[in-house]
């Protein structure tokens, strides 16, 4: 298939579209990485980055800064910047979920320990924080230190919401916020800050990252009701086994009958989980038509994403945005 | 005893010329550890800051602006960013050290879990990173997040090396001067950068800082094999028990005849330790006057942070980081 073919996933042809300054995102990846005293700090962080990612966060980057008509060099550092606070999430996300499978391999928690990977997550932290120093931009690092505060707020607040059948649609809007959108949100404002944009470009490519993280959640959160485990790394079931209230069970619980809610409560707020639990809880989903609810959720926010690009020149770069917004609801269509 | 009497300890005459300053940090500790939707963060942040450390390293920060004659505010926010940033890496080190008591209390991921203090940690090292880019200086970003880096850095290299009999002192002193000295460097020469002190004096407290450090935890791995658990809030023999490689086993090690080595191989690389074990590796200590080299060592390193100091302006202050030094190596004398 050729590099022009429309029907190629947006993903794709916005990686092709910027082959070359990924190429530099990904050299200067593996420079950064590497750590002369701690072998340790590179293998872990290779297992991860190596896996091979769809890179989306970087992609926002630097699709942000072209968008807006940038020329320097700095986006690469940012773009790397943004892959090495996500990389160090999911480090510690393993740690904090106890998961096993990551991007379709044993997770480095596994592999080698707990500890290695808190502490190679906050090394790639820091080497963030020393990429972002090198822009020169203090706006920037303004932009991820506070995306990097609600992140861990999100986490923290997930896991003592996440359990609680109390919670509302908003505690879970706030979390996912936290967890994904804020470093999308991030990931496409400070490449058009860095590209020295007009404030209501800056504040249009926020308002994209935000919705499309929103929606990339609400979709993984879909996805795990009955994704295929192939297509996303994941396993099926992660999350209810986990005990996580996202979106669908939200949706399924708000129409719940009393047995029903003693159902959602003896699984996911006491843990009590048997044998055909799981099977169970697809059917009331599919009973509440929750699994549909929550697609229209993904699709309201992907094409919040789409119409938060509307100021912006138009050009192919934009196109490939608006498209990845749709491609992104597209996995569960 | 008043405020003068020269027999104070020199940390408390350190921290009452600074009372003051150290009121604010202490508010603005407060302000920045709150969060509006996730109080577990606020919670656990405060189990280990009320605990009451020594708040040895945002006083370093204060005193050392303060001696290069600075008058704004911005060390105040420095110093409450060093604070986080030890606090941060405080709760992950006892995910990754499994300890059960901290500054003779129980440990956060034992009162609440691992989880808590990874993410709990990862927003306090946000948080720090907010505080920095409030003070409009790029040069302390640097500095801080490149010490973030190397504290990282080491405590992998001690994930690594620590239970290796191959590790030699050199080894042993990347790791302490990653896990400790790089934060009091940094804390110490960040003060001088925000006060805009001449080049040689950021230098010179940047190189205290550091023998201050080395020198600092020497003493605390000294202290594991025969200081008193209330005074530390340490439990003696906890190093022993975590098969950590500190000097004085080292120094033991270093004139060890084969029974003992074999002896070390097994407490130490193997992990097989029985009752009687810990009795038996200090009288290995006190046989190759292993405590006494292991002192002469911190006291070295406490005059080099003493000398370090020659250049600077003469006054109070000075002498009273001065005093310090030896203070320091003063726990073991």
């Amino acid at each position: 298939m050729s590099l022009d073919t429309p029907s190629r996933k947006p993903h794709d042809r916005l990686a092709a579209a910027l082959a070359d300054d990924m190429g530099r995102v990904d050299e200067l990846i593996r420079a950064r990485m590497a750590s002369r005293h701690a072998p340790r700090i590179p293998e872990v962080t290779a297992h991860l980055v190596e896996a091979g990612g769809k890179r989306l966060r970087p992609l926002l980057t630097l699709a942000a800064a072209r968008l807006c008509g940038y020329s320097g060099d700095h986006h690469v550092r940012l773009a790397a910047t943004v892959e090495f606070i996500h990389t160090a999430t999911l480090l510690h996300d393993d740690v904090v979920d106890e998961s096993g499978r990551r991007r379709g391999r044993p997770t480095a928690n596994l592999l080698w320990d707990n500890k290695s990977s808190v502490l190679v997550g906050d090394y790639l932290f820091a080497r963030a924080f020393q990429l972002m120093v090198e822009t020169g931009s203090l706006r920037v690092l303004d932009i991820l230190s506070d995306a990097s505060a609600v992140i861990a707020e999100g986490e923290v607040l997930q896991l003592s919401a996440a359990r609680d059948l109390a919670t509302d649609e908003d505690t879970y809007f706030r979390i996912i916020r936290g967890k994904t959108a804020a470093l999308f949100a991030a990931a496409a404002q400070s490449g058009a800050v860095i590209a020295g944009a007009p404030e209501e470009q800056v504040r249009a490519l926020h308002a994209y990252g935000d919705a499309l993280g929103i929606s990339f959640q609400i979709v993984d959160d879909l996805l795990d009701y009955g994704g295929v485990a192939e297509t996303t790394g994941k396993n099926v079931g992660d999350d209810f086994r986990e005990r996580k209230l996202t979106l669908p069970v939200l949706k399924a619980l708000a129409g719940a009958d009393g047995a029903e809610r003693d159902f959602w409560r003896r699984v996911i707020e006491r843990g009590v989980q048997r044998d055909g639990d799981l099977e169970h809880a697809l059917g009331l989903l599919a009973r509440h038509g929750a699994q549909e609810a929550t697609r229209d959720a993904a699709l309201t926010w992907a094409q919040k994403a789409r119409a938060a690009l509307t100021g912006l020149p138009g050009s192919d770069l934009r196109g490939m945005l608006e498209d990845l917004a749709d491609y992104v609801v597209a996995r569960v269509n």
